[in-house]
């Protein structure tokens, strides 16, 4: 065994260590809520309804082939017909089955979807630039705060650390996925933290190829300053943080 | 803090406790295979050409809208061009770049791929049923051997833990990604694992909207017998282990 070997084991799927374990959900504790509440005081976006329209590359096998990670953006700006299909490609629900589970665009361990999407606006027709959180149920946006010179907060985010270079600010949105981990851990236990990390893979897929679709490009980011972007989005870094990042410009011609 | 801070963990971004961790690249020792060998006088079977006329439902929009996790298929059997086009749409290479890494349908992090993908065929029209290893640089498949009463062996590969459902053995094919960690461990060291498990998201979302493409579906697997695949594949579970499975089988009119 190699000095990886406990975070090697992380990614196994060893049950047998697991089959004396009692879920909360075994023991009988209530469901946590699924998606995070906001008051209803706040400033919420209308986005507009998703429509098949807004696809300009719609032909899959195309946007599977096409497909890069995407860092040198054209100057241009998304509209919002543009990223409320890319929201609804990457969280949209879809149904909500007898148990009142959401089925979205994207698989979920479960369908306990643990992810809220947080979004830092920059160049969007039709929206003010800031920080923003995705409403799932309502399609809407939750307008949280303007924040000055967002685009340098953006670097100092991902830049501090190596290996990173400073495309995100450039992008028109850069994407946050948090996952509120109780929300798995009630169903799953300690085999939850596992599929929560593959999960948010299936959503940032849906996003690398809807951004295909419109003649936009996605890059995701896995390098970043916990602490800096959960305090900023007022996360308590425990039962809700940041776990993945993508930024989506559109496309050089 | 709960009892799952240690798993907690593992999910973030905690750069601040690797900045002195110096990877083996930065060390200079010689970069990992990134592919895994084989004799060259195995079996191997010639994929079809990849081919945009093997996609019967090409909108992406339908695809993304309609993804559902399948796990009712028709009693029909898949054909070789869309094994072909699954396997092109996970894990193929689209293109070599400069430094000799390889570039896929799918995004990696550092371009590191560490997964080899391995199939269980046991309904896919011009190829006899048996356990198979996907060769991603000549897009071909190496035959590893036969196995009897292959569907229950898949049954009980996955259906001994508890809330899995034995529709994995009535599918066309079974996926089984494994993990050769080192490839990315040699680049990223202790932060490797966190990515190989979103990317291995990425790969099976990939899966999802293929499958939906050729009026087929998906479903992902995560709880599954960790050593009795492993040994049945002839993997050591250290250096090189399954992480996740997917069925795919074509879906009921």
């Amino acid at each position: 065994m190699t000095r990886y070997e406990k975070q090697r084991n992380f990614l196994k799927s060893n049950f047998n260590e697991f089959k004396n374990i009692k879920t909360d959900k075994m023991k009988g504790i209530p469901q946590p809520d699924s998606i995070k509440s906001y008051d209803s005081q706040s400033k919420i976006v209308v986005l507009p309804r998703v429509s098949e329209e807004t696809v300009t590359n719609s032909n899959i096998y195309k946007c599977i082939g096409n497909r890069r990670s995407t860092r040198l953006y054209a100057e241009k700006s998304m509209n919002l017909d543009e990223l409320s299909y890319l929201l609804w490609a990457t969280q949209g629900i879809t149904e909500t089955n007898k148990a009142g589970l959401t089925l979205r665009t994207v698989p979920c361990s479960g369908a306990t979807h643990s992810f809220e999407t947080y979004l830092f606006i920059m160049n969007v027709d039709g929206i003010q630039k800031g920080i923003y959180r995705y409403l799932p149920v309502e399609h809407k946006l939750l307008f949280m705060f303007e924040l000055d010179e967002i685009d340098n907060k953006i670097d100092e985010i991902t830049l501090d650390q190596p290996f990173v270079p400073n495309f995100a600010k450039k992008a028109a949105v850069l994407f946050a996925w948090s996952t509120t981990p109780y929300r798995s851990e009630w169903k799953f236990d300690i085999t939850a933290h596992k599929k929560i990390l593959i999960d948010v893979g299936h959503v940032c897929q849906n996003l690398y190829l809807a951004s295909e679709s419109i003649k936009a490009g996605a890059c995701a980011i896995g390098i970043y300053d916990q602490k800096m972007i959960d305090t900023l989005l007022g996360l308590d870094g425990d039962e809700e943080f940041i776990i993945y990042l993508a930024a989506v410009g559109k496309k050089k011609e």
